[in-house]
């Protein structure tokens, strides 16, 4: 096997597949990189049996092949390297020589034929998504997903696809993220997949935010596949039945409001110093009028208070939260202005972009002693 | 006690004086800040009973007074805060009130009674340096005080102050940093003095690369005070006698060569990869004619080999080094090219930038097996 690439493209390749490596694994052969080459084609694999990575590069190919490389001493080397042509070569006894300029470095390799079965890419695509939609729908679901394995269904988010809509559902009992994303094909059968949080997590990261470029969707049987760029991601899918969240959203309000995202992020955030220790920091709203009071009290650091303009429309309330379950959906929000809807101190709350109809979160409220 | 100031101006100053906290006192006063202000000036003072900083601030002071207020909670506080003025002001009961336009937030203060003297500053200074040469003097140095407590002046640095030339020195036994500045004062007595490396090291966070702003040291009895900037900076000096470093410093050489430090550092880095693990990563450099041979060899990993160009004069030469005491000189020399002094395989090597004459760095081979 050998090969010569730039030291950008294949530091680049390596980055983005070694993600697919579990720095846990107890399999020897589980912590390298499958490198193949066939003509020009680098192919290089890596996977922790639940995520499977695939990322396919063009080099100036001279002698087909295949090796398997650890991943970790083989990308400290390359990130080392002037960035100018790398010649890799692989000797008949696995001898990996890594050669730039008057540098050479020999590793050992590792025999291909024990690296795992990757998962085959179906025929057809379900859909295709921007790059750029799909990021901002990971970002606002992920924050939601349960990081506990009480359920394993909501250690994962729920795909849910039909006709032209694909809508992406979290929730770990304490809040939930719903976000519509409209495609362009018209799926009939309705698709319902639950993707592991640990892969969505992975490929936000490695995801660009590029609105020209396109991902790809394809499922078989119990694999998701993300195929974008030179990738092919794949996971194993969730078994079990996603919880009916639809009916737990409410449809009407008792009180509405509008608040600035950023000065009410602002204002949470200093609250949260002064709330009480522990898990929950609880956080108490006042609405009344047009402002917003925002209190919190720690008996052994003292206490905070102040005071935001809002719209409102309903009655005067008086609620409380865990800060985090607040900040966490305000950071996610790139909206100027938020609504929130309440139904009283101890029902969910609805917090959503005002300006745009695509993301919905809900929020359970704590209750005060 | 009330006063009128900026946020940004109290942030900066809560920020430096807090680094003179350490996390694990146990005892509760020494966790906080105290805070006095007489007239416009407001003093912050904080110390770990080893290094004492004291910032002082122009404020718009409106009564005077003391109090105490735990560091952590209060800078996580004011770093919340949006940039505008704070109104900040005590009640007879200690309660600490910090208010910012709608915001009102209120914290618990403790009796300033309790806080420790702070080291009386001497009336006459020792002699005064530029901040940007004296950080440049402390990056160079500090990379060689030594971590483990075996000798306890090692560490610390030795400031030797003679005549109009400040030498410093810091050595843990297998590397000897030497650097010498040249002062406008002429000091007739010298002074040897140890300043310890937690010392140095916060100080060379605090200061700023500015070539128009001096420092002041002032020594008196076992306490170096460093004046610079609003800010008072005092430390216990190391009681003991340092070793005598000048004998070691060898005066001649058997082979000397040039090389490009950045090019060096490159390669020194990547053969540390493949050096042999454990505490000591043992690099090879072989040096003949023009050549500058660098190998490395672990036997789990694999190996690697390169070559630089050099400038050379007297005897061909093999020797082995523990890399990282190497790249940690590379990284603080600003010049192109440094030169390497040997002396065989068995004597210490001195490395020093080509273009100045005020930095020197011992370092002693491995022997190889």
């Amino acid at each position: 096997m050998e090969f010569y690439c730039s030291q950008e493209n294949l530091l680049s390749a390596i980055t983005i597949t070694q993600r697919g490596i579990s720095n846990k694994t107890t399999i020897p052969v589980l912590s390298g990189i499958l490198f193949s080459l066939k003509d020009n084609k680098l192919t290089i694999k890596a996977t922790d049996l639940e995520i499977a990575i695939e990322y396919n590069l063009t080099v100036k190919g001279i002698m087909d092949g295949e090796i398997i490389i650890q991943a970790k001493i083989f990308s400290d080397i390359i990130r080392k390297l002037p960035k100018e042509e790398i010649h890799f070569f692989v000797t008949e006894d696995k001898i990996v020589y890594i050669k730039s300029k008057t540098i050479s470095i020999q590793i050992t390799g590792q025999n291909s034929s024990e690296f795992p079965e990757f998962p085959k890419l179906p025929d057809t695509k379900v859909f295709s998504i921007s790059e750029y939609i799909f990021k901002s729908i990971l970002k606002q679901t992920t924050i939601s997903i349960a990081t506990e394995e009480i359920r394993p269904v909501l250690t994962g988010v729920l795909f849910q696809i039909k006709n032209n809509t694909f809508n992406v559902v979290a929730t770990d009992g304490h809040r939930l993220s719903y976000r519509i994303g409209i495609i362009e094909e018209e799926v009939v059968d309705e698709i319902k997949t639950i993707v592991p949080g640990k892969a969505v997590n992975e490929l936000q990261r490695i995801l660009v935010e590029d609105e020209d470029k396109n991902i790809d969707i394809y499922i078989n049987k119990n694999i998701i596949f993300f195929v974008f760029d030179q990738i092919i991601f794949s996971t194993r899918i969730i078994e079990g039945k996603y919880p009916p969240y639809e009916q737990i959203i409410p449809k009407e309000n008792k009180t509405l409001i509008k608040v600035n995202t950023k000065d009410f992020l602002s204002a949470i955030e200093r609250a949260e110093l002064l709330s009480r220790e522990g898990t929950k920091s609880l956080v108490k709203l006042s609405i009344k009028d047009n402002k917003l009071n925002i209190t919190s009290h720690n008996p052994n650091l003292g206490s905070s208070e102040e005071s935001l303009e809002i719209n409102k429309s309903g009655d005067d309330l008086i609620i409380s939260f865990n800060a985090k379950l607040i900040t966490d959906c305000l950071k996610v929000i790139d909206s100027n202005e938020i609504i929130m809807e309440f139904n009283g101190a101890f029902n969910p709350c609805v917090i959503k972009p005002s300006t745009e109809d695509n993301f919905l979160y809900l929020v359970l409220p704590l209750r005060t002693t």
